[in-house]
């Protein structure tokens, strides 16, 4: 909970410190949005220069002003912030908003002054928004501390920045177009109240049904992982991340490493967490305005009813990438079509109901769909012709839609002929858009919410057949060193349940022929060394072996190998493992996120992950849920399903390692990296193996 | 060359012929348009009812209309216009423009009457745009034979659509925003004039600088392609096609055929003749008026100079997703800016020269980064700032990027803020969007372009090499054959200079022994019956056979296991074949699309090509750059590049491969699909050798 945010949105009073009579100044725009959209708490510029502003009386400095006021704007040169900061405090004020740049975005002396701003900030339990940030408004209650010319119009949409700049190209790109808005904030630098504050503020507050979000950086991402999913289970957050393809992944060591690129953590806290991650501005405010006015969708059969065969077909394209079906028409419906329409109609899906398609013809049809049990969707198309009037086309449609609980949406394609549609469909809770490309980003969307909303569960941590001790005295042990190898990397698997391929160490040849008989022939010889890197390339793997001679050779020739080759190599023995039986290769491992924590990887093994980038992340802990998405959404899971007549793998037993490895991977922060590379999934029933194995630990940790 | 499409766009008179002086009659409203926009030639309404409309003399009958008139619009109900289209030929009108429905569309008996129309029109050299469309318009004369309400600005955009309803939502949109048209046609059934003639048309029209066109269906594929080629050398065409995703491919039964559905095929197409195919509406003009409005870009190498890092950062995004680069700005151009600008401005790419930048500072910077020879393309960026005018910012980007042959496009983020410094930017040659991920959209798609132009190059027929007599007389004696297994196919791809694997027919255990003696161990026994489809799943396929004792058990075996298994399956003998060396498997192949004739296919080899669809397609007869870019669009391709250290593979055999399968398919209509698969790659210098193939012919040469 975030009570402490509500002054930003709807406080008693406000001062404006650094006020300017100036009509040129920022500090005058902002006073003046205060008195010009309904605000009706008291309003005090703080000037010791003027003795009223904009028909305010001014007050010579914070302390002098007056109760009630919990909400300090400022807009004062940086180096004058501090003192108003600290005389803020004095006075009681509570929240700040920091309008002044001129900090940590310019460098270390920036910073610094940042640095001594929050410790103010912390020590008088204040909240502050900013610095370089534009200003909160409100729309409900015509709160605008921003500086901005215009509004949006009021709605359940809660809009939250990073970017500040942004925010007045998106006022005027969204007001008079019925898009409607609860509140609108900037953050800036997120010195205090960050991305995660504000989604935690606005999934509490009754006015915002939807939020929606321009994100560049989060900082803290298990923060923002809990709050965001608390939130997503009772309003959808729409979010535009930037900087997706920016070159900020790092340098790293291992295969999960070198794919688990920056985005990919940030893509897969969305998925787990319910966030619906847009590609576009334009999507970011179509979709949120869709989920603020309609019903989720409760399947994914569409109809669409149109006017107009070409958006139809656009429509239907973005339709099918983005994962929703047209509707099979039940015969009743068609029959029913068929009396009420134009002859020459085409009564199948896409209805199309021709070019002189009236407001009748419109309301009919949409009567007819919205009883059919195959339909979970409509969407109704018009492009304005000459002889029809698209307000009344409006009219009809969102009279039908209110009476459904299915999904309707309209797309009316056009500019100034669509205007006075929109208003109408907006205003009555049908969303409008005017390409018909967006009818499958938006419904894709929904449906997406609707999917995550209905498989969401509780993460419980997994116990059974987990020996944490032993994994802890083996960290313990080993702290020191920078990689485990195979060999110490398969008690840590082996104690959090994870089946790896039967083996032991031997340390001369003929504990290696004993092991060997053991364990049964065909054996592999692996040669433990934690200066050998790539075993194959020193002659350090011998597969097939079938017997006690072979492997006394095999070890002798091994160790001359590579001796000749690394005369200095500290070798610590071999693992004798059984040869593998036949299985599918697969790939899977952790990666620790410097924003998220551990990222959980599972993909295609072999050359394929690399040259297909056939992988998928979640951020641990993970659900059952959450790994069967991981499996299914790879090309991978398709193969394990059993592809072109290939039988079934055993599915389960991967989703079991990949929550085991989550398991561990919480319970040992100072493992940086795991890779089991390659895990065997034998056919359904029969589990999976890991063949080889190794963790990276996290220096910092020693 | 399309004169005869002149008439459509530029008629000396024009008759409406169906004219109704009621204000609610679609031909009023086309009458009320011809008179809107200073079209200056003679305009004759024809209604046998009425005296005069809008002022004009209205005439009783076509015969009566007096000269000049060279184009009739008609607008009657479907049964009376053969007759009015008969009087006109007799009147010597050559342009019919049809608005009326009730042809093709509407079934059977429309269809008769559609041809009826089309003999009358092929009779007397006419030519006809429609049934059932919307007419045309040309901007620079005002000519207007649509009914829809509004105009777009003028300009070097010929646009031509396949839908009509489509039209008035278009319009609607682009008016008033600066992105101007020269011609606008509606082509409705196309029972005569096809897109294919409009797209030639408007190639050689002076006033058309760039063709945008909306596509639903392209009857003839392989004229299509030629005359988007011819015209693609002078002028770029912007293309959006609907119904990409149709469930409209058929059930085939080879690899090749299950994996080019029919858009694969345009796609193929549209990239091949330099077609610029785009994903949206939006697209479609933000791309067609860059085209318009800007050089190409000489390279990829982009500076963004914005007000707003939201935004650029957005943008960066979709440059890097559309193929562009961030350009390295050199030291002087960094040192230079940082003298022009804010202290506090970022002078890397992106240049941020934060919220308050003015006119002055985008005039400063871009008159700096043109001079970079490390940048291609300029992109400036503005978000209005309540302190600067957008208009002055837009007058400072022209003026700088008038100066530079180098690619400049502004992107003003807004609405009604940006709606005049937009028609500033567009009347003076600079394109502006309002959304940031526009920028590499369109720029991409200008890539694109600009890459086709420079790399196009003549196809010539190959002839090194291929004996056509040889396989001529294959095709004439198995002509009766629907599928000609490996035995039939080997002697084809060796005519036409295709290496097969090393092997010879036998018909007895003896036999084989003495093949096998001949080509060398080790070699495998394939079995030869048209009965079997899959060799391997009755026992058809021995491998790595050492010796002449093990040629002849496996013979026997074989044998007895068909025998078995398929009693009555008549048996030609056997394949004895050289065992394959090792190298990177492949498949191509070839399918002949109803639309575009022969698509060449190339892909990776095993389950992987249905697995991750990584195959490419391009329409026979191929250039060598249309067989390379085949091959390097794949992951196929990044394999035989040599992925991950392994040795690079043949690709130069593998093009010559593409391109003889290209000749073979261009001489043989009666090959209905050819499969070489696998294809066995082998390394840099050695060539590439089939394994296996099949040809499947077309009945209907029979």
């Amino acid at each position: 909970m975030q009570d402490s945010l509500k002054p930003f949105f709807s406080p008693d009073g406000v001062a404006i410190i650094g006020a300017s009579s100036k009509t040129n100044k920022l500090s005058y725009g902002i006073l003046r949005n205060l008195t010009l959209y309904g605000y009706k708490g008291a309003i005090y510029p703080v000037n010791p220069g003027s003795e009223e502003i904009l028909g305010k009386k001014c007050y010579p400095d914070i302390r002098s002003v007056p109760d009630p006021v919990d909400l300090a704007v400022i807009v004062l040169p940086a180096n004058l912030v501090l003192e108003a900061v600290i005389n803020c405090a004095k006075r009681g004020i509570k929240a700040i908003t920091l309008i002044s740049g001129g900090f940590k975005e310019l460098g270390t002396e920036g910073e610094e002054l940042e640095k001594q701003l929050i410790s103010i900030i912390r020590k008088n339990d204040m909240r502050m928004v900013g610095p370089n940030c534009v200003g909160t408004m409100s729309l409900h209650n015509g709160l605008n501390t921003t500086f901005i010319s215009g509004i949006p119009d009021i709605g359940g949409i809660g809009f939250l920045s990073q970017s500040g700049a942004v925010l007045g190209g998106i006022v005027d790109l969204v007001k008079g177009k019925g898009v409607g808005f609860a509140h609108f904030s900037s953050l800036g630098n997120e010195a205090d109240v960050t991305e995660t504050d504000m989604i935690d503020y606005l999934g509490n507050d009754p006015q915002t049904t939807v939020i929606a979000a321009y994100v560049e950086q989060i900082q803290d991402g298990t923060s923002f992982i809990k709050t965001a999913k608390k939130v997503s289970e009772t309003k959808p957050i729409v979010l535009l991340k930037a900087g997706k393809t920016s070159a900020g992944a790092r340098a790293v060591s291992s295969h999960t490493g070198s794919l688990a690129g920056l985005h990919s953590a940030y893509q897969a806290a969305f998925i787990q967490s319910g966030v619906i991650e847009v590609q576009s501005v334009n999507d970011l405010f179509d979709v949120s305005q869709a989920f603020a006015l309609q019903h989720l969708p409760k399947g994914r059969r569409v109809v669409i009813l149109t006017n107009s065969g070409g958006p139809a077909a656009l429509a239907s394209d973005s339709l099918a990438t983005n994962g929703l079906i047209m509707a099979d028409l039940s015969n009743e419906t068609t029959k029913e079509l068929r009396n009420y329409l134009n002859k020459s109609a085409q009564v199948n899906n896409p209805v199309d109901m021709l070019g002189g398609a009236e407001a009748l013809d419109f309301e009919n049809a949409m009567k007819v769909v919205i009883d059919d049990p195959n339909v979970d969707i409509i969407v109704a198309i018009l492009v304005p012709q000459s002889l029809v009037n698209p307000v009344e086309v409006a009219h009809s449609i969102y009279k039908i839609a209110n009476l459904t609980e299915k999904t309707v949406i309209a797309c009316f394609m056009g500019d100034q002929l669509v205007a006075e549609p929109r208003r109408v469909l907006h205003a009555n809770h049908v969303p409008m858009f005017v390409y018909p490309e967006s009818v499958g980003n938006v419904l894709g969307a929904m449906l997406r919410y609707a999917n995550w909303k209905s498989s969401y569960e509780e993460i419980k941590p997994i116990t059974e057949n987990i020996n944490y001790e032993m994994t802890r005295r083996i960290f313990t042990k080993y702290r020191a060193e920078m990689s485990l190898g195979e060999a110490l990397t398969r008690p840590i698997l082996e104690s959090y349940g994870i089946s790896v391929i039967k083996g032991e160490i031997a340390k001369s040849a003929q504990e290696a022929a004993i092991v060997a008989q053991k364990i049964g022939f065909p054996v592999a010889l692996k040669i433990i060394s934690k200066d050998i890197l790539h075993k194959s390339d020193v002659g350090g793997i011998r597969l097939n072996i079938f017997d006690t001679e072979q492997v006394l050779d095999g070890f002798q020739i091994m160790m001359a190998d590579i001796h000749n080759l690394m005369p200095h190599t500290e070798i610590d023995g071999v693992i004798v493992e059984k040869m593998a039986p036949k299985g599918q290769e697969v790939i899977v491992g952790m990666r620790r996120d410097p924003g998220f924590g551990p990222v959980i990887m599972f993909g295609l093994g072999g050359i394929y992950v690399e040259l297909f980038k056939d992988v998928a992340f979640r951020v641990a802990p993970i659900s059952k849920n959450d790994a069967m998405d991981i499996v299914f959404s790879t090309k991978a899971g398709t193969l394990l399903r059993g592809f072109r007549g290939a039988k079934e793998s055993d599915i389960e037993s991967v989703v079991d390692i990949l929550m085991r490895l989550s398991q561990l991977s919480c319970d040992f922060p100072e493992i940086s990296e795991i890779e089991i590379n390659p895990l065997l999934v034998l056919p359904k029933g029969e589990g999976s193996i890991a063949l080889d194995g190794r963790v990276i630990l996290d220096s910092s940790f020693l």
